[in-house]
């Protein structure tokens, strides 16, 4: 794995924590974007080589929204990039890892996504994610 | 703020998280630090640019003991780099967050740090770490 790509946190409010995490990082956010199959609006702050991600809900049954029910806001994911998201998945399946999604699938911000159960990972919701190339 | 430096997670059995983690990441911890002041015990990886800090409560009192008692293993905390730690303690407390160290303390893998309390972040704890000159 190359670097942490972003850390994902569930906010209820998008308009509200822009704002807030601009105060925090001293940088505003520089994309906003739907991820309609997620039910989520996202927004993404630059730190660096590494990036935040915010993520409202726009669908109470998507995951989200239940993440927000139970937990209340917070840090929902840690997301590694990768240079070969298939190789990746196929490593971390044999090593025992539970792989939710063991066909990569498209998320935000052009990237390839799978996701490694928490319970496999001391309850850290893992993404891997690897740039789609143009 | 520079990157994210690390992120710090909860673990009740270092020796077993250091396994699972060195699986995950693909690489071995390169050290192993106890900080007594916060009952502690601590590993780090580094993934590229960042890091990941496993913590172990050895201190049934202590902050990371209480937090798994409550929530569970997980992500504790998100730790961005630096330049000047007083200054940014300075321009967060200006803009209203709640900085629980408002002068830093020794932290572990030599640095200074002040935590930002998780209510000003949407639930997320916020570490600031600078690293002290040698």
């Amino acid at each position: 794995m190359n670097k942490i790509e972003h850390i994902g946190i569930a906010v209820k409010d998008l308009k509200v924590s822009n704002l807030l995490y601009q105060k925090l990082l001293g940088v505003a956010h520089y994309k906003e974007e739907e991820v309609k199959s997620e039910g989520v609006k996202t927004s993404f702050f630059k730190v660096g080589p590494n990036k935040v991600e915010l993520l409202e809900p726009v669908d109470a049954d998507g995951p989200i929204a239940k993440f927000i029910d139970k937990k209340g806001e917070g840090v929902h994911h840690i997301a590694f990039a990768v240079d070969d998201i298939v190789a990746e998945i196929k490593r971390l399946d044999k090593e025992g890892f539970v792989i939710l999604n063991k066909t990569p699938k498209k998320g935000a911000d052009n990237k390839l996504v799978a996701f490694v159960h928490p319970k496999s990972c001391n309850g850290v919701l893992i993404e891997l994610c690897q740039e789609i190339e143009e």
